[in-house]
């Protein structure tokens, strides 16, 4: 086994060696052009900084498919699934049916990138957040115009990006496909999200239903799209999405666990700020359902006045219903899940990254 | 020659008669369901009407293209230009191969009037108007947050819509480019608008060029797109994406003419709001080029302050700068480019009708 610690470092360091690369990807994709201020708001996010979790679940993935040691081959011109099952024939005709043999999978990862800024963005309006990264909300840095624009130039350039990578047009489309219904859905899970805040009876069934469709998602289509740009079955597609779903909820479950029980000085804001604001999460919508009086727990509902003793009460009283051990459970369940998916791709180091990947999303401190 | 009222009622009964069509199209395509307020705040501005000439301009080019009367052929099972130019054959392979012999067009109409109105509803947020076709804004009727998702689930929408056209991929591929980089330069062209609202050394070229990609583009994409699905060469969709840009540059100068020409009771708002709200149009550039003090011309920046005489006297000054002749003549020039254009097509019913709109854009009173 493989201890949490050196499970970090490495999973750190492979997603370290792809961000670099995704970093000199997105002004490549993204160049300031004219009108300057819209292109510079919208690469004010991406260029402040962010893990690039999703592109680098989207490469390894790639990686794993096309059964190449990490780190072996460019990714902007990366080999598709077709010389292995369809051998060169001479024929013209089917020459020109041939699918191209390689593929510009970085184009897909920056994409994925993109449509994640942009819901930050957007995002951020929405919940009028100040901070992101660690510097101001787009829309504090410029102004609400400005950031409304920024996330729908990111929207529609994110398509563009994907169009980039030269794969198949029949696998284009499904392309294509996967990212505006991934679009579509993330809008339904923030709407739910929305109106979750005024509703005192969300199951942890449908708190996690919510979760999917707002951010695993993307997760999901970050794994499932090397697949289907490269040629892949449809169990390998399928199983693909399934293991990106799996590991998106767990990794929303995890924020909301690191919530209540890191230091708010790592956390980079206050501690139990979930429960300040009243934000509902797995522990919260399980913690009802226990009888806890969750609006009970925390009198403020500003973050800058509550104290450390407040919120310490507080999650004793949840971890005494039960409701961090639970959540931490389903979490262990949907990783575990995720990586016995995987099965399906051939037995790789990059595979076995995915696995550790997705057991560093829960296991990880912050 | 035909009268322009006589013109005018050929015009609208054709566009009445697609927008029907549309109409019934619209909620086929995007259904409400959950979260219902999501899809209600999606659909409000789409329920709440509009003339659908977008839709009507791809649809009437989908005929003419296609050779067929005006209204005699289904838009859902659309005949592409395949069979002309390519004789069926009993071969498997190329069986295999051959493009689907009909398209939905209607998808790809809903598709841009989707575009459109996800525009709209951003476009009131970014100006604070409070009123759009005769109703509030969606950020008014509902709230913030939800418009900004409502136009963001419609711009997904817009992509799934055009994606279930049924076309052959290379085409598909084809048309999800133009979709994608139309919504980039709407972007752009907003952006512009902005920016220029602070300066004063627009030229008439740099306001026509932000038109365009504000307003034209996606005129351009409508023009274009039946021929690209359809599979039309290429010298066929350049010419009638140029037909676009024309008439919907020329489609913007009208209305910026409307609003110092129409009264206020028939325009459904000030007459003359454009020069109390500062805004730039072609005739406030072209005249502060002849050295109109353009900010003098109106006292006051408040629409609900200003007379009626006030406004005529800042039009009789424009009138004598030459500025709204000018504006006028732009737009006839662009018109006359743009139906020249349609030469590239079969010499039809349906073409004489795009022609007849190109004149109606610029001789309609509101």
């Amino acid at each position: 086994m493989t201890s949490p610690e050196a499970r970090e470092e490495t999973v750190l360091e492979a997603v370290r060696q792809r961000r670099e690369q995704v970093n000199d990807a997105i002004p490549e994709e993204l160049p300031i052009r004219e009108p300057e201020r819209l292109y510079e708001a919208s690469r004010y996010l991406l260029d402040a900084g962010g893990k690039r979790l999703r592109p680098s679940v989207l490469l390894t993935t790639a990686e794993a498919l096309a059964d190449v040691e990490p780190l072996s081959t460019e990714y902007r011109s990366f080999p598709t699934l077709d010389e292995a099952t369809q051998p060169r024939s001479d024929d013209d005709a089917s020459a020109k049916r041939r699918a191209p043999e390689t593929i510009d999978v970085m184009d897909a990862a920056v994409s994925v990138e993109v449509i994640q800024s942009f819901t930050l963005i957007h995002d951020d309006i929405m919940d009028d957040d100040d901070l992101r990264r660690g510097v101001p909300a787009v829309h504090k840095e410029y102004d609400l115009e400005t950031a409304i624009l920024a996330g729908d130039t990111l929207y529609s350039k994110a398509f563009e990006i994907m169009l980039e990578t030269g794969a198949d047009p029949d696998r284009m489309v499904d392309a294509l496909d996967v990212l505006a219904t991934t679009c579509t859905k993330i809008c339904e899970g923030q709407a739910l999200d929305v109106t979750f805040e005024e509703d005192d009876n969300v199951t942890p069934e449908a708190y996690l239903e919510m979760v999917e469709q707002k951010t695993a998602v993307l997760y999901a289509a970050s794994a499932c799209l090397p697949a289907i740009l490269m040629g892949a079955d449809d169990e390998t597609v399928d199983a693909l999405y399934g293991y990106g779903l799996d590991i998106g909820r767990a990794f929303q479950i995890q924020d909301d666990v690191l919530d209540l029980t890191v230091p708010s000085a790592k956390l980079g804001k206050q501690r139990g700020s979930d429960l300040v604001e009243n934000k509902q999460t797995l522990i919260t919508v399980h913690a009802r359902e226990q009888g806890v009086d969750i609006e009970g727990l925390v009198d403020t509902t500003d973050v800058d006045a509550v104290t450390e003793a407040e919120i310490d009460d507080a999650v004793s009283e949840l971890e005494a219903a039960g409701s961090i051990s639970y959540a931490n459970e389903r979490a262990r369940s949907l990783v575990d899940q995720g990586k016995d998916r995987l099965e399906v791709l051939p037995d790789n180091e990059a595979r076995r990254l995915l696995c550790e990947l997705a057991d560093y999303l829960i296991e990880r401190g912050y």
